[in-house]
């Protein structure tokens, strides 16, 4: 998607398979190109969030696991560099997903030929990204269009966190039909909720939409509520980085509390995934291992001074806290789910043929 | 209640009729106390919130005007001064009704006699805020004591925004009986939400408990309902600007979210307010003004560096943001409200025996 006037994707591979990412940590003040090159560079770019949303989560991992068996092909090898990225994050399913694709092919054959079919395995992994979450965008769109033609104005979306295209490769889900509709001229506005601690909403999604030209208007994640009773919400699309068979969502933290209001108030609440996002060994949410992420993610703030991002306490000195990252909101709460095999119902069976149809694809 | 080791109330009145205050936007980065003097000191400070809290707004605001009184008496200054009083801010009703007291009042006397009768008045109005909070905790307490006893363990109290001693005289109205109960030995814990976009929760009430030996745990406003769906919560409390006759309680943004997942998870939701927050005008919540404040609360932060606080942009520049300040919660989902005249529901009947009591206060 753009970034100015140039259509950027967040991960890509440049000749003699380095790996450029985008780094998230630096935007929307500073906009920084980084090659990860060691399996360390890899760990740590998924655990400090440079960067994040769980699609990406897992085409990164991928072609951290591939980078490190390109470089020694042995099996002791692939399984610690398998471990190691497995535990930079907890709550996204498709880190652990796009790992044991990779794992579970490349030791069927010869050390020898390893690396070069890990590397393409990665590149396929990225590219179903692209594919799927522009399917997605298809898919959702549907569910906008049907919504403008019995309102017939310019639609309120609200949205949570970051699910646009900087947490996939290119096209986001949540964010996804929001651009095919746009696209398609349907007239938009989004409602940004900041998203404490980190604020993903505030600078990301924010982000992204000035630059496709999309009107929005970041709010408090206090403010959704009052916006929802008030009439000035027509819908909410949010992504998942978790989500059992049963339809149970796992989302960044306070995605239940949106739920739970767009719910009382008749608003459809959607939520976007690829089905890698589905976790089939999970017959509901509560198993899902929510991360507690650093308190100084909550007690400490960026912003940028003399073209250099500072980070400063805005508590006083000790202020208890606790960082849960995520989220439950069951399955009784959410309108459909988009995926790129269609539209489903939040329920077992719909689930289970949805997944059905992805079954083949590695 | 305790500053350190000394006691202080948020405004009180020195030798001269000198109004001294402490500036609420220095907490918790420095303890600064300041005099109103000028009819506009009283102004700026209700505004730029160096008093907040609906009690507290409303006795600054009865002060204002005896001040205002006190120097000039005649009629076209008082209706002035009340009115300049009035436009401070739109969503707390107790600024109306104190304002009300002290000009209804003091136009039955002739003007010589007008100012110390409106500066007595105003001190009433303070010493009750301060007696009528202790109830509160007194009554509230009973409440958490019930819970206590069928519990038997550390109570986990969620409170949003401050409604502690900073937001009135003394003891606070959802943190009195807190109070209350921690003198009482009832273990307890509070969890703090942050409370964005100017951090009340973090700074103030967490700083007020911190203050008080009272263990607490900020978490952004996001991670309540996570919290109270994996039993961490046992009730909630929380304060009040304003509360329709029907019980619908108008209070700080965000607090509807909490209600709504309080009775989702069938978890007590406590309301703490003096009979002065209930507006008998209002037959529901929904004509309630909520007062939109401006952008720059969200966008920007303050922090304290070189001893200095200063002001930085956290957001990127442009970014399109709206700022309402306080929501409705429907009466629905209450599930009492504490006053100074006792405990009771969030019904029309129960409402107005309560207020009932308080008719020949002034």
């Amino acid at each position: 998607m753009k970034v100015g006037k140039k259509n950027f994707t967040t991960l890509w591979v440049e000749k003699g398979n380095r790996i450029k990412i985008i780094d998230q940590t630096q935007l929307p003040y500073k906009f920084v190109v980084t090659e990860l090159k060691s399996l360390n560079d890899f760990c740590d770019a998924i655990k400090n969030m440079k960067v994040r949303g769980a699609p990406l989560i897992g085409v990164t991992a991928a072609f951290g696991l591939a980078q490190s068996i390109l470089k020694k092909p042995l099996r002791k090898n692939i399984d610690i560099s398998y471990e190691k990225l497995l535990k930079t994050r907890p709550t996204a399913v498709n880190l652990r997903w796009a790992l044991n694709i990779i794992k579970k092919k490349v030791l069927k054959y010869e050390p020898r030929d390893r690396g070069k079919i890990a590397m393409d395995l990665a590149k396929k992994i990225r590219q179903d990204d692209i594919d799927n979450c522009e399917k997605i965008g298809l898919n959702g769109y549907k569910l906008l269009e049907q919504i403008y033609l019995k309102k017939r104005r310019r639609l309120n979306i609200l949205t949570h966190c970051n699910a646009g295209w900087l947490a996939t490769i290119d096209w986001g889900t949540a964010l996804a039909p929001i651009y095919k509709a746009h696209k398609k001229k349907i007239p938009i506005h989004v409602w940004v909720d900041e998203t404490r601690p980190r604020n993903q909403g505030a600078l990301l999604t924010a982000w992204e939409l000035n630059h496709e030209k999309i009107p929005y208007t970041i709010i408090v994640d206090n403010a959704g509520g009052h916006l929802m009773q008030t009439g000035k919400v027509d819908l909410c699309l949010v992504g998942s980085d978790r989500t059992a068979i049963n339809g149970d969502v796992c989302n960044k933290i306070g995605t239940y509390l949106k739920a739970l209001a767009a719910f009382e108030n008749n608003i459809p609440f959607f939520v976007a995934l690829p089905v890698s996002t589905f976790d089939s060994n999970l017959r509901d949410g509560k198993k899902i291992p929510i991360e507690n992420r650093d308190g100084r993610e909550i007690t400490h703030v960026n912003f940028l001074e003399n073209r250099m991002l500072v980070e400063r306490n805005i508590y006083f000195n000790g202020a208890e806290v606790i960082n849960p990252a995520f989220d439950v909101t069951p399955y009784q709460y959410i309108s459909k789910l988009i995926t790129e095999n269609g539209i489903c119902s939040a329920k077992k069976d719909s689930i289970l043929k949805i997944i059905k149809k992805s079954d083949k694809n590695y």
